[in-house]
């Protein structure tokens, strides 16, 4: 992004004070602001930086009355927090969104239907009958296979690797290295100590406004589909097996995992390295904490747990203060037997 | 994959009733099949579905008479089930195996050795002195590294990284995004606090019937080689350290880890997110429970083990439930202390 | 790497013995060596091997005397050990370095600055005003951003994902499918119960002396910079969050993550699949061992912790080992209370 600081003030309809040419490239915090960055200051608390920052621009409120000599612009607006938050979001968009056409060479099947305003990277793959939305945006070295359809307003990230038959929502995005539909882990054990491949021929389904980060993993159904429901967060290096289903707003935090055919209700929370068992049930507004172990369905709504086999979460806090007390316990009860027993 | 219905009768030598002309491209459970799939009916309870079912054609039992009148087309078999387990897996090896020819742009090193038959898709890197064998495929923005041999019938999937010297038997099955024979974790302390890099100059060795979830990694050895033995399953996501070696048909599921030296039995059950330390020895037919962290050999087979540390699978479970009563243990030890001691 | 077994004399400054012209391409233990390897002899007890050893050459200690008649030829040197230690040593910096110059095709930008010596292999990505220094190498299937900085002598190996904005220092070696710079894992939460994308732009910034490991991901900050200070080993798939700061020379072993914002001393030792909360700070030279999860900052250096929640790595260890006995303990208890009370 390359705005001028008065294209800004007019973007944040602000009333600018000093140099309004000057281009601004990067977002800062006003202690660490360089030549060319824009920050804000709505704090009084962080006052004192203002008059020897090196940003270009900062954003403050209306009634801001210099007590030195700025070096800085200026642009004053209602509220400079929330103008901040306003700017900051307009530039990832931009950012996020200002590729544009097919970079050369790339790899675009004939029989591919591509929307307008998209953007295929370099080394970007697109299959067979694949469907890419209006303003969709697929970077370089990412892979679409066959009859994938991909809504609008999505991105998918450097190295992403979608298999054939992925359907993937709108406004969605999708994290550079990120697997969806890999064969799910399905093997029938033989008699001589083998296994043989069961043979996993459904899909994924990721609906709207769906995040999922960075090398996370979603397998494909075994039939039918491993759905991820509207407004899901998966951070990175999650792993979801065949034929899960992920409840609307569900967030899970980094390196959890939920094994085939789980169930995940809506708006829970799973914190990190959580591991859940297969063939389970979780409902809505269940928070697990980080590292718990699900070795069973949870069917009561709002219920928080914890620990490997998890327990409610408060309740497992108290006996992992008494886990720690334990070889005293133990002399007490040896203590209590000499005094009893002899 | 695209079959007319009669050249899956054909297939499964069944007797075709209704049209036979029309094409099939995909596999269904009765309830969810839509125009163009195939799906069957084997249990009598799913037997009301067929008579409004959307599939194209259902395979049946030979003895099935319709009571209301079908729309679909069916196909009488001796035993619906199995000839549909037939199809799924005729299937995907017909969906897996049908990509023919060098995609172009790719990258084919002069001196590379490639199989008949085989696939290598766009932005697929061969190096220097690789072999492919017969009716391998590997697929789009996939990585071989110098020197890499593959076998014949083996799948590299999507952006999957096989790093130079790599072996790879026949029949293996990598996901994407998998990474073979990257550098081992091995740094020597220096006396002022630094490390100093150990070279990793060994390889990894891959054999027959081996199959690689997506996004996991097999370091290289050290020196010799990393070995994976035939029949081995490994699901997404696991970490398997450098101059590990892991015994035929053994299976371990997501999120795992295997430290540097390590050797895991034939046989053996590891479930998901479990921890393995380094230069321990487990025995064959051994089985892990989920989020296990195994700091000690395991000398005897056919052992279950859990926990961290682990210790006997049905001991841990008992721990457990008593870990749950701590604090009331705890209560109860110093009610007896005051009726004891004062 | 090939080379005579003269040049590999000459570089060791060691006395040559038997045929000189004979062309070594691999490094292999004395009892595993084939033809075309060079191996070394320092401990006695290997000496029998020495005698019908495939290796092409073996490195001896200078009063080697040979007791039968040899096959290979032998260099002899000071510390057989330590020579071959620099013989691997150099071996591997020859390996990582051989490759030079552009394969075709890549995607070079036009504004991107590469340095000498540099090599960029088919199917990489270097975005706007990214810039490469000296003798560094880029992998097949890489993707480096647009306004990415690289130092000098640093490898990115096959299909790692360097985000826009991101620098990296000298020396540096990120391995295959790692992911840089992938967008930070925030969102607030909405009255509504979905969540709203909190924008993050921030980047990544790595010193000198990094080793990431494969598919490992560190998220950009969210404003300012995710921090990798030099020194920092980071073995394969590991999750560092935005705004993080991993202290100088800290290793920390697989599968392990720092969730957002949470800062790592210098020369901690952390273990594989250990979690650590967000917001906290960890001492200097701690060191935690596997799978423990850190819920509170550890203010101490130099402690050992264990355990989810974790405390002391002794104490835990102690509680692990009552923890075993509590069904006997919780029977020992209602013997007293039987006695006791009734």
């Amino acid at each position: 992004m390359e705005l001028t600081i008065r294209e800004i003030a007019h973007l944040l309809a602000g009333e600018l004070e000093g140099d309004g040419d000057k281009k601004v490239n990067a977002i800062a915090k006003i202690e660490e602001a360089q030549e060319g960055s824009i920050s804000f200051l709505s704090n009084p608390k962080y006052e004192p930086y203002i008059y020897n920052t090196h940003a270009s621009a900062v954003i403050v409120n209306k009634d801001f009355e210099p007590k030195e000599k700025l070096t800085t612009s200026i642009i004053k607006v209602e509220d400079a927090y929330s103008a901040f938050t306003i700017l900051l979001t307009e530039y990832q968009r931009m950012i996020q969104f200002q590729k544009k056409g097919i970079e050369q060479p790339s790899f675009v099947h004939q029989s591919a239907t591509t929307g307008e305003n998209i953007y295929v990277g370099a080394f970007a793959y697109l299959g067979e009958n694949c469907t890419i939305g209006d303003n969709s945006k697929i970077y370089p070295n990412a892979y679409i296979g066959d009859n994938v359809k991909i809504g609008k307003n999505t991105i998918i990230h450097a190295g992403a690797k979608i298999y054939s038959n992925t359907i993937i929502g709108d406004y969605c995005v999708i994290q550079a290295g990120c697997v969806i539909g890999s064969d799910g882990f399905g093997f029938a054990p033989q008699t001589d100590g083998t296994y043989k491949t069961i043979p996993q021929v459904g899909n994924v389904v990721i609906e709207n406004h769906v995040d999922i980060g960075a090398n996370t993993v979603v397998d494909c159904a075994t039939m039918g589909s491993t759905i991820i429901r509207s407004g899901v967060k998966l951070d990175n290096l999650i792993q979801i097996a065949h034929n899960v289903e992920i409840g609307k707003n569900t967030v899970i935090a980094a390196q959890s995992g939920i094994s085939g055919s789980s169930k995940i209700g809506e708006n829970c929370m799973i914190a990190g390295q959580v591991g859940i068992a297969g063939h389970l049930s979780i409902a809505d507004k269940v928070k697990l904490a980080a590292q718990s172990g699900i070795g069973k369905s949870i069917e009561d709504e709002n219920v928080a747990q914890m620990g490997s086999p998890a327990f409610g979460h408060k309740a497992y806090l108290k006996s992992s203060t008494v886990f720690r007390k334990l070889p005293e316990l133990q002399k007490r009860i040896e203590e209590l037997e000499r005094k009893l027993i002899g």
